[in-house]
């Protein structure tokens, strides 16, 4: 399934798609307010929407960029994010040598007042001179989970997207901790749906791309990660309480801005296009 | 006003201290659910509280340990942390070369999903080898804030606490970010209660301590922190939007036993205890 969130009207629904059209969870007598009720409903809820027939009875809406929103906008808690996680990043961050050194993974977190959407802007604030993207898969857990293991425990993934990890450079570093240069508004970007496991098949294998203006920046596949999503969700979980709804992202590949031999930041007026094989896209422009 | 949040029978209460005894705001005719909802219905909503004159007429209850949970139980969203913002700490840091020579001010996150309190236990996980104590001033914002300025805005502070930041600190670097070290289950740990600005005074000429089994550790003054509070809150709210109910601990003095020649980390038995000049202590054991 591919779920969304979209607002008609000033009012935000959950959608699903089915073929080119969009279906809202309400009018198939599902009433949840918003994605992370949804999720928090647990699998039963899914398998209803799963199971529901009666598509050729209610409203069909366009799949069309004006309606979608992130399908998460408000996430529960902060962005937990695994950081260079892909071998060629680590390369390209050459100055950050104990990073090259560090055999255990990357974590930490990214705050997230608001998620952005496929048709949001990057916010262009004056005190940020080195504005840059960061294209990475994210992964929204299913249930409150603690020592999850593979092949013992149920499936915690509640689905994929495609996620933006936007990022100011000059505050990244200034500050001391990545934290801050993640965390202005509008920095946290998701969509353009979320993606059920069973659609997505092998995580491990997705072609991963982003684009400045059309040309490529980043290109490499999900089958590259340093730490893959599972492994990731069991260390995280072996080390504290993940709570239905957390959004994980994952790392991006190497070809941001920071890591060129002369950084060609964002500005005003471009086009970034991140992209995950049967993720879809998200397009925003910055300004 | 010292507000507590207390449990009584398994239902939790806000409740204002009046003397030595406890007085539960719904016995007030004032239906918080928790102390995020009372932070959220803003100043009227703490004026009422104020100016409730029936204490002769309500149940009061005992100031007892026993009874008294974080203030905050379930935070909005992960706490937000100075690092390095007392000269002694950052001397005893002096591995961290980096921040020595930092000039700009360090915040990181630590998730919470669930603030300890006065007499909760600090978990004693066999996977933490270095386990530490951070006392720490925490301050509450009252409202969503954006752009702060002192002078010409109202006071952003709905009041203040004692917290402790336990850290892991063989985590805290192998994850790269201090992130993880810091967001273990039962890591967050805040109370008595929280004290309002007006009962506070100077909240940068508090002293601070803490004790392990009896022998101080840590102890100093919020007047040296480097970053003060009201700075601190310009600064974050000029980048991001604090919301109603955030949560800032404001970093930790020197002492911590990272910071020792030979580090003598916690192990399991021993008894902390955080103290803040007028806000109170928590003391807290590890097991």
């Amino acid at each position: 399934m591919r779920l969304y969130t979209i607002k008609l009207r000033e009012t935000e629904y959950v959608a699903v798609q089915r073929e080119d059209r969009l279906y809202r969870l309400c009018d198939m007598g599902l009433g949840f307010k918003d994605m992370n009720e949804l999720i928090c409903a647990g699998e039963k809820a899914l398998k209803k929407v799963r199971e529901f027939d009666g598509y050729e009875n209610i409203l069909s809406i366009a799949l069309q960029k004006p309606h979608i929103c992130s399908p998460i906008e408000n996430p529960l808690q902060d962005i937990l994010c695994i950081g260079v996680n892909y071998d060629d990043h680590i390369k390209e961050t050459a100055d950050l040598e104990s990073f090259q050194n560090n055999k255990a993974t990357v974590y930490f977190s990214k705050r997230a007042n608001f998620i952005s959407g496929a048709a949001d802007n990057i916010p262009d604030y004056d005190y940020v001179k080195k504005l840059d993207y960061e294209v990475e898969l994210a992964v929204i857990i299913n249930r409150d989970l603690r020592n999850y293991r593979r092949g013992r425990d149920a499936d915690p993934v509640f689905g994929y997207s495609v996620f933006n990890d936007v990022s100011a450079r000059d505050l990244q570093f200034r500050h001391g901790q990545w934290f801050m240069g993640k965390s202005l508004d509008g920095y946290s970007i998701m969509g353009p749906c979320i993606v059920t496991p069973d659609e997505v098949g092998d995580v491990q294998s997705l072609d991963v791309e982003c684009r400045v203006n059309g040309e490529v920046r980043q290109h490499s596949n999900t089958s590259v990660m340093i730490t893959p999503v599972y492994d990731a969700i069991e260390e995280l979980s072996s080390l504290m309480t993940l709570r239905a709804g957390t959004v994980i992202a994952t790392g991006t590949p190497g070809g941001v801005a920071m890591g060129m031999k002369e950084p060609v930041y964002l500005k005003k007026g471009d086009v970034v296009e991140c992209e995950i094989e049967k993720l879809g896209k998200i397009v925003n422009t910055v300004g």
